[in-house]
């Protein structure tokens, strides 16, 4: 059977994350009722990113098996007739033998969004977190500076993570800014839980002079949640892509 | 009494426009009970735009008077905690005697948005309009040179807009873009209804190379709404400035 690569899209205001969970509708459910639909088998996906609850994606990966005849790069356009408002498959095509969207990928990259401005904003509210307070972005970029690399994440990850390996290469964290908004792009092998939101909490708290570049080390060395920022808002994240070298 | 003005945020896609109507969820009627809350008072608003259900303004002015003790620059704050998500007041302030934002507006600016791609998109369907096929900038410029200026706008409004008086001054209908987005720049004294969406609707068809410049001056000269291209939906639509000389 062939392997399946898809390039999806979403919206997760309305989402309980990607995941499969009894009784909540999840992107990967409705979007794996829909090749249901489409192949007549009962599909199975696998991601490059397992996204929160309200968490978006402008390119996230996912890959399945199928038996059926419709052609790989036509399964996307034919799968978003079936598809709600808030899901689409970009692109589809057919995968090396034995593609795997999860085990494969090697790289995964995030934006988080903020909105520096007076008051908060009803257009932008679902896809960026509104600070009201001035941030400086010499200060997030330095902030930013002592995260990159390889390095026992256990300070930026929820408590409910449970994951026995914390160490991530952090490739890449980018400050920069359009108009009213900033943003935070991180790119890493992968993350640990809520790593994305609590970096960016912590870089606005840096942003506002409340962390030093030296505190943000601290924080680091610390393994420990309670030193970091905030946990912000899940609408200001949005998986932008992933990588399979 | 002093006159206060208002610059007004709204996410356009849950309200029926902007004017009070009977039974109807609308901008004006929300924001209207909001400030009454918070004056005690009646309040009567008057605005520089008249927005269609669905469509969205990143700046629209209100005017009011009232007769309440909070500053007038306190105002937008303090009401912001009253209005729902949807709606923001950006800026308040006190307004010259006998402000009228409606009367006094000498300038209406509006922005058109599309995306130019292969499959919709869920993270862009309430901001944008989403047109698969390939539009060339070009001739969408070309064309829109041809309405530019002061003309009667009979072509390019809805069949229900009675009003006698049909000459408007469109000052500015600039084409741009970025990235997968173009933008369609109208700026008029002020617009008749659906103006922009049915000039959108005409320069996409231009765009496709279905209506030549030739077509549009005809289109124009004809003064008969069947000729124009379709009225495009709300979504795309945002009301950004309005002037006052």
């Amino acid at each position: 059977m062939p392997d399946i690569r898809l390039l999806v899209e979403y919206d997760g205001t309305a989402f309980h994350g990607w995941q499969v969970q009894p009784d909540q509708r999840t992107v990967q459910g409705v979007l794996e009722d829909a090749l249901g639909q489409l192949t007549g088998e009962s599909v199975k996906l696998v991601s490059a990113g397992r996204t929160d609850a309200g968490v978006h994606a402008a390119g996230q990966v996912a890959s399945f098996k199928t038996a059926c005849t419709v052609p790989p790069e036509r399964i996307g356009a034919a799968v978003n007739g079936l598809l709600p408002p808030e899901i689409a498959v970009v692109e589809s095509g057919e995968a090396p033998d034995g593609f795997d969207a999860r085990g494969d990928c090697t790289g995964r990259a995030y934006r988080y969004t903020l909105l520096q401005r007076r008051t908060r904003s009803p257009l932008l509210r679902a896809r960026a977190y509104f600070v009201p307070s001035r941030l400086d972005p010499g200060l997030m970029e330095e902030a930013a500076g002592v995260l990159v690399g390889k390095h026992d994440f256990s300070s930026f990850r929820s408590s409910d993570d449970s994951r026995r390996h914390v160490v991530r290469t952090l490739k890449r964290l980018d400050i920069s800014s359009h108009g009213e908004l900033v943003f935070i792009d991180a790119e890493a092998d992968s993350f640990l839980q809520n790593m994305v939101r609590i970096i960016a909490g912590t870089l606005v708290e840096a942003g506002k002079g409340r962390f030093s570049t030296g505190d943000v080390r601290a924080i680091l060395e610390a393994r420990d949640r309670r030193r970091a920022g905030p946990t912000l808002p899940a609408a200001g994240l949005c998986f932008m892509c992933a990588r399979f070298d």
